[in-house]
């Protein structure tokens, strides 16, 4: 009857919401989409959750075999499960245009995304620019188009959220050229990884964008009870250890005393960094 | 124990997380921050849906009496609802500094804010500039310093989400002046009136930042059944009744042809127009 495309927000199996969960809860089918982001526990954790199967589209499943999961959907309800919210990707109106050229009624249940949590780290939603991606360089593709968007951001006073690259199920070039899909492991870029990409390509570019004693906030797993937020320059940000994935960074444009107030407890060397999801001590020492 | 603050998303009772409603359940008293937005259900449906008082605190109480929403959270939960996502307003930094200098644990619960969502029209978020908000003009008052960020945006290529005021319980001037509040009946502003202020503000200042023929997406009740969404001139849009409240605006910067074939179901004159949350038909007949 329905093909439901419902964010799950951003940590855990209980981040969905009441209605998201009662639309899985009615559907005959529930996949969970694996390849633009992940949440914070196993499917196994949703699934028991649920008390239902959930099956993991991955992407060459949702590109060539959408018609299976979109198949029996006239008869009853599907579920297509997508972390944080369903338009944080593109590779969702596929399926959607595909559902509704089908006849098929499509509902989407919103979530929070990283694009809105990212307001967790004190710095005002309202203030920030164009958002950006950075991608894990390689010897011969080191892509940094990021660079002119952060410095027109910058120039005019905003912040940037540095959306930070995530590789899951990607086939390995090596085994691209023998034929056979082999699968690299997950692979998910750190804070420090982010800037040492930044720094080098400011360094080549020499613009003045950004260097290393710019303010910027490293964020990780927000949302979750070891949300970690760090505020530092560069330069300081650059040997933090945020732990496990997901990590965002942003880059500070100029920043109101409002924002600063709130900015102070999370900046390096304060005891109190690791707040924000909880207050509660984490044990976690800051740098020195 | 812990003071929550709870986004509630942005339709009705059930957009809140199963996280946020166990907490909700949890605790021993629940306000409801009812200034800067509002959920499109009354209050006496949360009481139902949570089983518990709901105690709505308007602006004068959260900033004059903070202490009293805190009160007692030593020693039992606490619960203080926004509509959104909590960091959508600065109006709560406030209030959460406060508990944490205080000593009480505070525990965020993020949700979907209009930030996020407007993603539903199509355009892709990330290529969002600054945000802005447009306030209603007085005779007297008529700020349109969102004119140079819209200028800025376009001039970059990048869409503009503007935020249209809501006055709630906003005491009248007069009654400021007899020295007795008397409060105004709310008031949301109607993407119509948006975008006859925005045209006025071009035909004044005379930049080309935007004009009659300039492409934009206005929404409305994002994530109810009832949610609209239209796209079309500034011209066209004028004319278009979106209905009830909360509305939105957005003004396209330049589009990329994903973005053009998704928005195309909701361009001014087809049918298919009001869908989004629901592809039911709604019976809305598309201006002519």
């Amino acid at each position: 009857m329905v093909f439901y495309i419902i964010g799950l927000g951003l940590a855990d199996e209980r981040d969905i919401t009441v209605k998201g969960l009662e639309a899985v809860k009615r559907s005959q089918r529930v996949y969970l989409e694996a390849y633009t982001s992940l949440l914070l526990v196993p499917k196994e954790k949703l699934e028991e959750f649920y008390g239902k199967e959930v099956i993991v589209a991955d992407r060459e499943m949702v590109e060539m075999e959408a018609d299976s999961i979109l198949e029996g959907a006239e008869e009853g309800d599907v579920s297509f499960l997508v972390v944080g919210d369903p338009f944080g990707a593109t590779t969702h109106t596929d399926l959607e245009l595909r559902a509704r050229g089908w006849g098929i009624p499509v509902k989407v249940i919103h979530n929070a995304s990283i694009m809105n949590a990212v307001g967790a780290c004190g710095l005002q939603l309202y203030r920030f620019g164009e958002a950006v991606s950075i991608v894990f360089f390689t010897d011969s593709w080191r892509p940094d188009s990021f660079y002119d968007r952060i410095a027109a951001n910058r120039r005019a006073g905003l912040h940037t959220l540095c959306l930070l690259d995530i590789k899951v199920k990607e086939p390995s070039l090596e085994s691209l050229a023998r034929g056979k899909k082999v699968y690299e492991p997950p692979r998910f870029m750190s804070v420090g990884t982010a800037l040492s990409q930044l720094l080098e390509v400011e360094e080549v570019r020499g613009g003045g964008a950004y260097g290393p004693d710019t303010l910027c906030v490293g964020v990780a797993r927000i949302g979750s009870d070891s949300q970690r937020i760090v505020a530092g320059s560069m330069q300081q940000l650059l040997d933090v250890d945020f732990g496990p994935p997901l990590h965002s960074l942003v880059i500070a444009g100029d920043t109101h005393p409002i924002e600063l107030e709130y900015l102070e407890q999370f900046m390096v060397g304060r005891q109190r960094e690791a707040e924000g999801g909880s207050s509660a001590a984490t044990g976690v020492v800051p740098p020195s």
